[in-house]
Order: C-alpha cells, then structure tokens, then sequence
C-alpha cells in the first residue's frame, strides 16, 4: 500500500517524502490519508506510480460494528464520486480479482455478486429509469478456475468487447502491518501494478494496458507472517527493553535494517506462510458489503438505494 | 440439429435432400450418421449453414450401460481425431457454454472441468512431455453469473487475447425428438449459430465472428414440451386408428401441418415449458465424462491416458 | 395435492366427496383452498391422510408481478400463523428437502437459506430481544450429498437431537395439473407421505415418525410429462370437436379412463420425463423468496422485518 | 496433538513421561510416532485422555512430492488397518468436520467427497460384490451452513439412526509447530476431545457421547500466529547470542515460561489471528487425496482400487 510505502520511507523523519504530498483526516472512526505522488523521483523512491492513492483505515472493523461498518461505507462512497465522472453516460466494469476458493482472495468475487449490474437492461427498462441509469458490467474471471489462460489477459480480451469508459478493480493485498489487516481500503487511480495482490497476478491492469482509466480498490486481507514475526520482536524486544542490550542492537538499527535482519534469518521459512484473522470469511463477507454498497451508490448517484435492493 | 432439419426436410421421400449427402453406420450399439450440406440451395432448405455434421446416437444412453458409455466414448474420439489438425503445436480452445445453475444447461461448464488444461504449463513440464502435449485452455464464461455482458462477446475478448488456432464450443441442445434427449450428440464444423442452444445466446460462433475455425458439439439436453405433445396426439391416435376419423385427418396432413396445427392450439401454453429426463443430474455427469474424455483423448494423441487421469 | 385428489375423486359431480369439506376464497389474485378431510372413507377415497390441507392459488406466478408475489407473501403469512402456536417459546426446525443440484428440486435448500436462524442466539442477543424471538433452527439435509443414509433418518436424528416442538418441512411436488405448476403453494398439517416429491424419499415426515406435529408445505415445481400429453391431447381433440368421432370416445370416459387409456399407451416412454418452466432458476428463487419471508413472518410475530433483513 | 504435548511435557529431559509409552520409527521420508497414554496420571500430565496416538510427519508434504504423497497414504493405510476391526460386516460412518467456506477447515469435508459410499448399495450390487464391501456412510455437517444447531448433535442424531458399528472423525487442527503444518497427520483412537480443531466444536466426539468407538483422524492445517511469534523471537535471539544478553534472559527460562511470556506480551493481539501456507487451497486438496485414498484401502480391503476408481 502507498501509505505503508511512505511510511516506510519517512522513517522517524519528521518531514514529508519529496514530491508527496499527505493529507490526513479523522471523522466517525475513519481515517482517510491521501497520498499524492506527483514527481518522478518520488514515484522511485515510493516504489509506486505517481497518483492519488487514498486509504480509509478502521483499525477496529474485525469487531463487526455496525455504525463503523456505516460510516467505512459513506466515507467510501464519498471518495468513490470524487473519482467517477459525473457523467452517468459512460459506461463502467467492475473487476473482481482473485479466486473463489481460496477465502482471503474471494474478496473481489464477492463484491462483484453485489454490484447492480445495469449494462444489460437498456432494452428491459422504462426511458425513465433508463435516463437515470449507468451502464454497470461486472467479472470475476477468477471464478473460472484452471483455464491456463492468464485473468489479466482475459480481462483485456473482456473490456477490448466490453468497450467501457472506465475498469474498477477490485483486489485483496498483503499488508505488512498488523492493524491494516481488513481495516484498511485503499483506492488508486493508478491501477493495479505487478507484484501487488495476494495470488501472482504478474501483469498490470492499468491505463496503459488496458486503454481505459482503472480505479484501484484494494483491501489487505492478510498479513505477511514476517511482519508478525518483526512486530514479535520489537515488542518483546521492548518490553525487556530496561535491562538488555538486544533491545539497543535494534534500536540502532533503521527499519529497514531491522527488517532485513529478520528477513535473513526468518525468510526461507517463513515466506510462504500468510496470516489471516480467525473470522476470515465472515469478516471478508462484512467487507464486500460495504465495498458492495459504496459502489453501487457512487455509480448510481440518480438511483435511489430502494430501487436495487 | 442437422439430422432432424433433414428428417423433416425429406418427410417420406425415398430421396435425398439434394446438395445434401448422408452416410450412417451403425456399431455397438451407437449409430453414426455423417450429414454433408454442400450446395448453397441445401443450406436454405435445410435452415443449416454448409458444413459436416456428424451424429452420434445412442437411444439408450438413459440406461446408463457402462458398455454403450465407452463405445460413445470411443466412436466420438475418433470422429474429434478427424476433424482435429494433426500437428499438436497448434493450440485448442475448448468454450462450454451454458450457465451453472440450470441443469440442463450445466452440460458445458461440467466439461470444461474435466478437460486438461496444459497451455500454461508450457514453463512448467520438462521438455519430454512438453512436446508430446499440445496447449489446450478451456472456459465457461456462464458460471461468470450476470455480467451483463453477452457470453459471445466474452468469449470472441478471450479468443482475441488467447489467440488459439482452433475453438472447440459445447453446448446443450433442445431437440425436437425425444429419442435424442441425452442419447445423441452432434458435432459440426460450422461452428454455432444464432437460435441454436437451450438459453438464448442470440449471436454466432463462427470462424466469420471468432477469426478462427469452430468446431461445435451439440448434445440434446431438453426436449421442447410441444414436441412430447405432438407425440403423445401421435401415438394416441394411432392406436385408436380403426375406427377413428380423427387419425385419417392427422394423416392426411404433412408433418409440418401437423405441427402447425399443433402449435397453434397449445403454443402459446407449452412454449415457456421444457421436458427433461427425471435423473437430468446423472445424465448430465455421465455425458460430460464421456465428452470430456473423448476430448482429451483427441487432443492429446500423444499423452497417456495415465498422464492425466 | 389435495386439492387435485378432490377433483379427480369429485370428477364433474355437482357434489362434494363425503368426509371432505371444501371452502374456497379468492383475494388480490390469490385463491385459496381450504380442503378438509375429516373422516376415513374419505381418506381411502382420497389418498390421504385426514387433516387439513390448505392450497394457495396464483396461476400467474410465472409472469414474475411483484405485486401478485407480494399478495402470496401475505396470505401465506396469515396461514402459516393460524398453524403455528401463538406461544414463541416453542421452537421449530425448518427441514428444507430436496437436494441442490437438480434445480426442480432445490426449493427446500433455497428458503432454508433465507430462514432466519435463532435457536442458537439465546446467549448472545440482548434480553428485549430474546423475549421476542422464537428459537428457529433450519437444515437442508439433501446438500449433504450423497451420505448413503437415508435424508429422512438424518432429518429423525436431528430432530431427536435439537428436540424442536414443531417441524416445518418444504418439499418440491409433481402436479398433474398445468396451472399449479409453480403457481401453487399447499400447507398440511398432516407431515408428508410416502411417495409425494419430486425425488425419493421413500418415508413419511410425520408425527408418528417424528413425534412431533409437521407442517408440509409442498410447492409444485414439476408436471409429470404425462400430464402434458393428456392436455395436449384434450385440447386438440376438443379443436377438432364437430366433426371428429375420437372426441366422442374421449368424450365417453371418464377422466381416469382417459388418464388409463393415455398411461397404457404412452406410460412406459414419458415416465422418466418431467416438465418444467424454462425460466425455473429464477422461479424457485422468487418463490424461495416468498416462502422464506412469509416464513420469517410467521414464526417471528413479535419481531420487526427490519431486525432480520 | 499428543506429540506435541509430550514434547513440551517432556522438555530437556532425557526421560519418557511416566506412564507414557513412545515408539518411533521412520521410512521412506515418513517419521511415524506412536504415542500410548496408558496412565491416569499421564493424563492429567498430557492433557490427553489414555489411548492410543499416530503421528504421520513429513514435514516436507509443502513440496507436493507425488513419492512423498504416495508413501504417506501407503503408511496411512497401514495404520487406519491395524485399528479397524477385521471382519468387514461392521458399518463405519465417516464424519468430516469444518465448515466448507474457510479453507483450513475444508479438510474435512473434501475427504467426505472421496470416501467411497456404499451403505446404501446393498440391494443394488451383486452379490459377488456385495460379500466383499463394508457398509460406508459419509457425511459432512458443517456444509449445511448456519442451522442453530451443535454439530455434534447433528452427528450424535445422524449415529443414533443410522448405527454404524464404528465413527471416523476427520479434523482439521491448530499445531504449535510450524513443521506440522500440513506435514503431520494424527491418528487416535480416543475420538476428538473439546478445545481441539480449528472452529469450535465444544463438545466432545467420543465413544462416551455416541455409543460406538470413534477414531479421530486430525492434520494441522494452521498454525497459532503466537507460535510464528515464538519461534521469530527464539531464532533472532539464536542469531544475535553471542553477544546480547536477552538470550541469556530467555535461555534462563523455561520453554512454558517463554510461552508465557510471549502470551502476555502479544496474546490479546495475536490470539485471533491464524497461520496458513499461501498455497492452503492446493494442499488441502492434496491431502484430501491422501487421507480418501488411504480411508478407501483402509476400509474395503476386499475390493480392488479400479472397482471404485
């Protein structure tokens, strides 16, 4: 995530990354930090594509409230027609990333099942409705199992048919920090670049391969287990922290020297394990609700909720 | 399917369809009968584009017999064989439409599960096998759910991204004799056309739309409910032949008269209905074994059945 | 059905069959039946066990009208809340039968899924609530799968287990009659018995075999082909009517003449055949809606709509 | 797991548990461990009841190896014989704990999938086969979702009607050991206690609460995020020794101390939190593949592999 990257590359320095610029805010338990990359020097630095880059953190929503579970939704909606045209005309396609099967990564199936799916309807529905309808399609390629075909290119043979003004796709990442993990929603309008996503999506789904605009919307369904491991040890590491001399070993050490360190020691071991909470598939449900929701309402801010449900 | 457009075409004639050519054999228990359409003027007649079509018969498939599932099996690979390239570097496609939730419909998807899949495997298996082992991919874009996108056009996305040489489309049929249902598959080189299937998939999948060869198998999944009532008049009135005046009307009437009477009086009430066999579940798992076999047989010649099972 | 037994025994008599009474209403396009039968000749006469079969008519169903499917919802809430005991504190278990792949016979599965479920919130919801709420559990034993037990022995020794006051049972039925083909709805407070549903299940759901009351509510989802060919028949005879001596004989029998002479002839092929809507996906979802709603209703008098859905 | 147990119960020590009996030998890559509890006093120490234990370890399984995977269910066979009864009259029930939707714990229902199911084919089979077949029943409960009911009154319901001589109970289980995450698999013949497996079964699965002996069958297919903690610290400690006291402080302590230590520190943060490998839905389908086979050879020893194949 942009916001862990940035975090990272800060350190303890009390100043902002050159060429990003932050914004955080705080309202009924969400925290919406916005990154914005705008220079190339920054882009390397960040490891990320230049961009905005949004996060909405609730690091309490493993506790299923439903007033936070609420506010996560508003406040994604809000964020989701800031980046959607105005123009409900232009068609849009929700991608579902990830696969069916495997529980952290069913996230993107599942929000698809929400969305209202309106693309088809044009001949169905009175011109009243129609007028105030966009054109909604929705995949989730990933549910088709084995084909030996890459989703990335059957998304790109998809929209190349499709033809839609706009993709948004939906993925589950890996965070590296314990309290993202489904707390924490990023959305990108910089697409999704290789190398992020919990299965290995290889290929980008961006502008640039696609020839369409694609909003990211990405949710850390699990955590890496060295970050548990790191987290492990700086706080055991602190908690005896008075009388050893380990703690002041690392305490000298920079982050990223710290978490070299324990990758070397850890990493064959450890890096083909992932950590999920317990209540993995009830809390990716609580989710897809809420991404559900926020899309439908932000592509069909002339519908009401009423008209769908 | 072309037998019986032919079947109706011909009615009681002794001959031919002319520009239609017809070759049956029969063994174990399975009949093979070889349409050839070669004129344009059969093409009208027949309501069927020019092409080779072979139907596979098999009136008691319903019994279940694992003798008579094997022969089906076998006579089906061979006829795959011929219309298959010989040279195994050229890569399949194999497309089971239809959508997941209808059974009847389900044909498709349960053999895109049993095909095996290898044209990602390339990097993977070591070089022996690799060149043994041609690139096959295969999707079933109804179990996509509502996308609101056509299922061709998905399909005619992932071909233009996918690039085979070669498509392979299953499909379920409805057909108008009941001795077909679940007891006859048909395999043709024109690929498929609209109107054909049990849903509606409105446009072709043809060499034209796709850009590459189409090979269809159609197998009769449904039996349209008009179809068991001009049957049922059929027969009822055959018995009561002697002495009923009733029968001498029926027929004095060509088939087609009939059926037009037929459907004008009980159309509009049977049309939206569809028979199938009570145990539709097994029938169809037992027709996509043998389909899904006689593929993989057929497109990998040069693999051991005991590489894949 | 009941209300189909009565018919047939009550032929085209003016006169009600003896030991069977009969009131019917009809409202916002709902006709219902109330068929009691009350003393044993008519059992034998009827098929039938005594008790009290309540039939609720919408011949319409099919065309999907949310107010027609609203109108059901209601009167079978009103129903179901005359059978159940006004106390809350006895709980029920919900037994969905019928098995999840063949889609005919998925009603079951289908409302089991949208039951609210309650039996084991007692330690976990607020005491307001839990006054309110009658213990509710729900199982669908047929999505098992195969288990090589007998669905009715689990659903016993489930019963025997969670010890519920009342089980309500939803089953798929076969009609003969066209109309009350998912267009029907049928409560009894007679349990179900050999030989009713559209798969096998070979034992009664009852009282005596279950030791606690049941409540059936069967929903045809099917027509047995057979019953296609007599209407066709019949219908084109009755076309034919002035000038055709076959009406005459069919005329002359009785309808269970007619159903023999039509058995004999055509038995032995269309036995294995079912009839069903080719829309029947969407159909036993609208009708898993209603009976799930009304359902939720009914057992849950004291609690809002809102606090379930 | 015993083994497990016994380990931290046994420490540094060079000694056996008193009253413990362990046996171990290794072949062909599977280190097989025979743990006997045969004292009430051992008991209290383990927190085991006295019985009979297996342990399968390949700790290597994540490399999916076919030889590996063939040599375990080769050795698993041979075990699952030595405690089923001979005579193959007595009916066995097969029970797949978990639920469907999480994958760490669809390792039991995707057994029952494999199981080959007979009790229901007496009447069907020639006799010839008959003589040689166990009656085999197979259910999988927890894929009945939500239902307001126990799962172990649903099977405690299920075995009170159905009879089965014998119960085989398969669990997935929460290991402390990284190495056991599916590598290991645990036999014994004392059923499943509460506290064990991944969900929360609270009640016991035991020949006291069923009446018919019951073999538990359980593999670790998560880990205890608190054990990666653990086993972090310890390496990290174990890599900087030399110089930095903090080891020492650990060293000092006793494994159950370090436990507890790291409990205090981490447990309110970690302990929702479980471990899997990234491939978990590929390995759980291995080992499915492995247990249904070695259950099948196990329980039809008179019958030939290809007769169900």
């Amino acid at each position: 995530m942009a916001i862990e990257a940035r975090d990272i590359v800060r350190g303890d320095a009390k100043e902002e990354v050159p060429g990003v610029r932050v914004k955080e805010t705080q309202d009924q338990g969400v925290v919406v930090t916005e990154v914005e990359i705008y220079e190339e020097a920054a882009e390397k630095l960040m490891g990320k594509p230049r961009g905005h880059y949004v996060t909405l953190d609730v690091p309490t929503f493993k506790d299923r409230d439903p007033d936070l579970k609420r506010a996560l939704m508003a406040k994604l909606t809000d964020q989701l027609k800031e980046l959607l045209p105005e123009d409900i005309q232009g068609s849009v396609l929700v991608v579902g990333l990830g696969n069916w099967n495997a529980t952290p990564d069913a996230l993107g199936p599942r929000v698809v099942e929400r969305i209202l799916v309106t693309r088809h309807l044009g001949q169905v529905v009175p011109d009243d409705i129609k007028q105030r309808m966009r054109p909604v399609a929705a995949v989730a390629p990933g549910v088709l199992g084995t084909t030996g075909i890459e989703t990335l290119d059957i998304i790109r043979g998809i929209v190349s048919e499709a033809k839609p003004d706009l993709v948004i796709a939906i993925d589950a990442l890996a965070a590296r920090n314990l309290d993202r993990l489904l707390g924490s929603v990023q959305i990108a309008d910089t697409g999704i670049h290789p190398g992020s996503g919990v299965g290995n999506r290889r290929q980008g789904l961006t502008e640039e391969s696609l020839g369409v605009p694609v909003i990211a919307i990405g949710v850390c369904t699990v955590v890496q287990s060295i970050s548990i491991a790191q987290e492990a040890i700086h706080q055991i590491a602190n908690q005896l922290a008075d009388d050893v001399a380990f703690y002041d070993i690392l305490k000298q050490m920079a982050p990223t020297e710290q978490r070299g360190l324990i990758d070397e020691v850890l990493g064959s071991r450890f890096s083909e394990l992932m950590v999920t909470p317990k209540e993995i598939d009830m809390l990716i449900d609580d989710m897809a609700d809420v991404l559900g929701e926020a899309l439908n309402r932000a592509l069909q801010p002339r519908l009401d909720a009423s008209e769908w449900a």
